[in-house]
């Protein structure tokens, strides 16, 4: 095991060479890390800006062997790690943050959303499902409309189906692979929030000023951040993330997405014990950036501030809207971010903006 | 010759893989370019945080075209590149910033204070000395004390003596290793301030506001910015910024040093045809930084923003100091920068950190 804190000069490895795994190098350089890339993709946009890469499945097992004996800490850019890969980069003398608590909790929907009830926040009603004929006594819980999921993987709104009449039940089943799967009831919410908290290894918990998000087809579209928030929903988020990463023992930067309903109530939708898109605007907004609080934290450093010194909107570049570099290069104001990716397909995350719109009004929330 | 403004995606090389160009190569790859670095040390701290190395002498022609045909614009991160170096780059296809009139003027420092007087941006009187016997001529006409400084290379104080007695002439001369120097008189200045400026491919000229700079032993110590100066300082040194980028159809960020003397009047000192150790602050006290401020200039993109929005004072980390790091990690407001070197030799430049001192009171100078 490493000596902690981290020296500068210690090796840091990310499993994922997408755009989160490219900003948490890029802040994990500016602390005097190396860094060092497992994705299997050659030349992935974080291997281009990292010490090296490996370019091999997350389950090779002599790459997980080299990876954790060239590392003192690694950590990952998405959640789902396989277990196994993890017990194997322990056993190989790296620290794994976070932890492996954390991966099983965020890989299935049903687990998540017991773990979050049993610590205090609250989630939508929801049943598991693990055939027809359970989805269809779960819609008459859960009621109308309802959101069948699969209780592992999927993303950016793949995986799941709405289902607004009973009839619709079986071709919802067939059309999530008739899986395992979770039902929800719909959230009657005024805005989407989201949480970018931290966990030091020394318990210390932050969090930045809550920010506001708007999706589009799953994906999301932009954040606004610090949101307007009253000082109790303020203090209701905190309360939340607090309870959420103390419960996980949890070490590193988690994004917790928050339905806000009218009078105030917060329930939590999901979390991603990772690096969060709607966490980008921090790059901008303010000192630390949450790819450099995720760095501190795993490294065993005292938390970065959390406070806003500016108000930000953060809109993603998704496929061929990458080309709007162009006209925000020249906007004031405008700070452009771009991953390096190859192919502008729709709907890849291909970067994203941050326009300042002006100094942060709101106190920090920490 | 590549279209501009260049598309991400394309190349940027950089000559010199230390902290400047590690730095450069960050801001860079934010903007979704790939980077190669050429420096004859492997592993170089800008290689490891870019897409590739070419390890090689900056006068290896082999190196020189593969980084020619590879790269669609090179910059360098010093400026004692040989010129047959650049000449070379642009004969295999790359655009090569800032151009070969920059490095000829900022590489001999009797062309250098000429070409500023020339264009109305003064320095202190001096003289070039080819001899002994011109030595000695030299001091009757500048007085005492003077500074004798070789006439090429030589940075951070090293080839450089006061003379404060006319009988020190041959011990002066024969320390600097009796070759063409250039015989300074000595400024009496209050403060010694500096200016990180841009010039656009478009010809566009900004300033970020000025910081003030203590130096000891001929090395940087803290840069603390914006300076507080009058409007009419203020205006003199956008005067020089315009008078001395234009003057060169500059395209970059170039550092200039001045002394601020008693009264208001500023000298230059000299000028760094390139990113700078006195803009650094600028990492944690803008919204674009002197390092993509260059890359955004070398790329034909519109120049960013020059204003500040925090007071800042940088301080470098130099040697044993990077230690700094155990305490400032801790401290608030302290933004850490290192550089990823191994060896902390006395007097190396091994990181440095950004105190945020509060939000920027000055208006912007630009």
């Amino acid at each position: 095991m490493p000596d902690l804190p981290l020296s500068p000069g210690s090796s840091i490895g990310i499993l994922g060479g997408g755009q989160l795994g490219r900003m948490l190098s890029q802040a994990a350089s500016r602390l005097g890390f190396d860094v060092v890339i497992l994705d299997p993709e050659d030349n992935s946009p974080a291997g281009r800006v990292s010490r090296g890469q490996i370019v091999a499945a997350y389950d090779n097992e002599t790459a997980l062997d080299v990876m954790g004996r060239v590392c003192d800490v690694v950590t990952f850019e998405f959640e789902n790690v396989p277990a196994s890969s993890v017990e194997r980069l322990a056993r190989a003398g790296a620290l794994v943050a976070p932890g492996p608590m954390a991966l099983a909790v965020a890989q299935d929907r049903v687990s998540e959303k017991t773990y979050l009830n049993a610590v205090g926040a609250t989630t939508v009603d929801f049943a598991a499902v693990d055939d027809l004929e359970g989805l269809r006594a779960a819609l008459d819980v859960i009621g109308l409309p309802a959101l069948l999921k699969t209780r592992r993987e999927g993303y950016d709104g793949k995986g799941q189906v709405w289902i607004r009449r009973k009839g619709d039940a079986r071709r919802a089943w067939e059309a999530i692979g008739a899986r395992p799967a979770i039902l929800e009831a719909r959230a009657d919410f005024e805005r989407e929030l989201s949480i970018i908290a931290a966990r030091g290894r020394d318990g210390a918990v932050g969090l930045y000023p809550p920010g506001e998000n708007v999706h589009e087809g799953g994906i999301l579209r932009t954040t606004t951040a610090p949101a307007t928030l009253s000082p109790a929903v303020s203090r209701r988020a905190r309360a939340i993330a607090e309870a959420v990463l103390d419960g996980l023992d949890y070490v590193g930067v988690m994004g917790i997405e928050l339905f806000a309903l009218k009078g105030g109530r917060l329930l939590v939708n999901e979390i991603a014990p990772r690096v969060h898109n709607t966490g980008h605007w921090t790059q901008d907004g303010c000192a630390c950036d949450q790819f450099e609080q995720h760095i501190r934290a795993i490294a065993g450093w005292p938390l970065g501030s959390f406070e806003a010194q500016a108000r930000v909107e953060m809109t993603n570049l998704l496929g061929p809207e990458v080309e709007q570099w162009r006209t925000a290069s020249g906007e004031a104001g405008a700070c452009v971010h771009l991953y390096g990716k190859g192919e502008a397909r729709a709907g890849r995350k291909m970067g994203h903006i941050n326009r300042v719109l002006g100094p942060a009004r709101q106190a920090r929330a920490r």
